[in-house]
């Protein structure tokens, strides 16, 4: 979060975005659709991943996917070949998605489809491992990525992104014997900050763990449509 | 920069900040320091690279850091153990250092230590590949960090970072081998965005290309002390 000269400001921001957060969601419930918000640093793999999971799950769940970035639409062209929407969404200078980003993403996508006929909406954020984690856009369900290669602090030195998430990514875990990682302590560190976090270790080059991941999205799907987003699933 | 409800609050906070860096730099000048502002993704290796820094030069060149971090003086602590002041600053739930932050780390350095006695004020930011780019502090050069785990397309979807910045450390090369990253294709990326950009990779784990950093250090201390952020050296 920036700051601003005027703290009611900032308050009235965060307000107006949950407010919209919320109308979303009543949207997603209305139509059946599960949202999933996928954060990180850049780099971290949240594109590689979202391959993976369209190409395993693209058959078996009508998909859609929101595809956030300052700049460009490379990632939105990279998820458009599994043959799912991808609405891309350029964010300029803001270095997050917010809510009434996502609803004009949402208006956008119903000009061609019909949004009840999807079960799952995968927002992929702007990479940064702050301020995405302070604007809800209506997700019933956080994802966090966090890439072995950063290191074993981020958890602490990061708080607000490891606290709001629902499930912990640890990607690329194929580069950890080639890293100084101490991934106990990576794991303990994670569980100071949110004991209840499903944490995954992935990776999307090898296909390492993907399994488990596909688990933790099927689950929520098929989860209750009551909007919980802290009915956190415990598949491990 | 998060969006505002006020596009003319946004120009005042933008103006103030760069008004404060104004200020702190013409300090930095009367006091004969050059300063450089670190920034990158969390996790591409500043502190690793500073520990090296100051091992390698806190023999011949007075140097004090400024640490910038939301929370936590992890890293702080890192860097005290080479014998140099380290200014903490928490930044709380702000994404980087402003130009007032860092001028709170300098009257805090001045309580113990006379300012004019330091060649070099190496501030590390804040990690996160987006905001910092917006807020200069008052240094003489920015340095940007890409972790070669992050991605050839980087530089074309966080644009301003690069266009910022004076020197391009391309962290992590040792582990290039186990990667599908295209290198020169990476290089082309940052060249569209910026011609002049100094790109250096470096190894803070094996040491690799660490003398081309060190001599583009040097070369920064001993340029002229006339604020010109834009010479920009050409070490290769």
């Amino acid at each position: 979060m920036h700051q601003t000269f005027d703290a009611a400001l900032e308050i009235n921001l965060l307000h107006a975005n949950q407010a919209g957060a919320d109308h979303n969601r009543s949207h997603f419930d209305e139509w059946g659709i599960r949202c999933l918000n996928l954060m990180s640093s850049p780099g971290a793999g949240k594109t590689a991943l979202l391959e993976r999971t369209l190409a395993a799950l693209s058959g078996e769940l009508k998909i859609t996917v929101i595809e956030g970035d300052m700049t460009t639409e490379l990632d939105a062209d990279r998820l458009r070949q599994y043959g799912v929407p991808v609405i891309a969404i350029n964010t300029g200078r803001s270095c997050h998605l917010d809510s009434k980003m996502v609803a004009g993403g949402i208006h956008s996508l119903a000009k061609d489809y019909d949004p009840s006929k999807f079960d799952l909406l995968l927002v992929e954020n702007v990479g940064n491992l702050v301020c995405p984690a302070e604007f809800e856009v209506g997700e019933h369900g956080k994802v966090a990525l966090l890439s072995v290669t950063e290191g074993e602090d981020k958890p602490l030195k990061y708080p607000l992104m490891f606290r709001e998430a629902d499930c912990l990514l640890l990607t690329k875990i194929d580069l950890a014997p080639y890293l100084e990682i101490d991934l106990p302590r990576l794991e303990a560190n994670v569980r100071q900050i949110n004991p209840q976090v499903t944490i995954l270790p992935v990776s999307a080059k090898t296909g390492e763990g993907l399994e488990n991941w596909l688990a933790w999205v099927r689950l929520t799907v098929n989860s209750s449509q009551q909007t919980v987003v802290s009915s956190r699933p415990t598949v491990q």
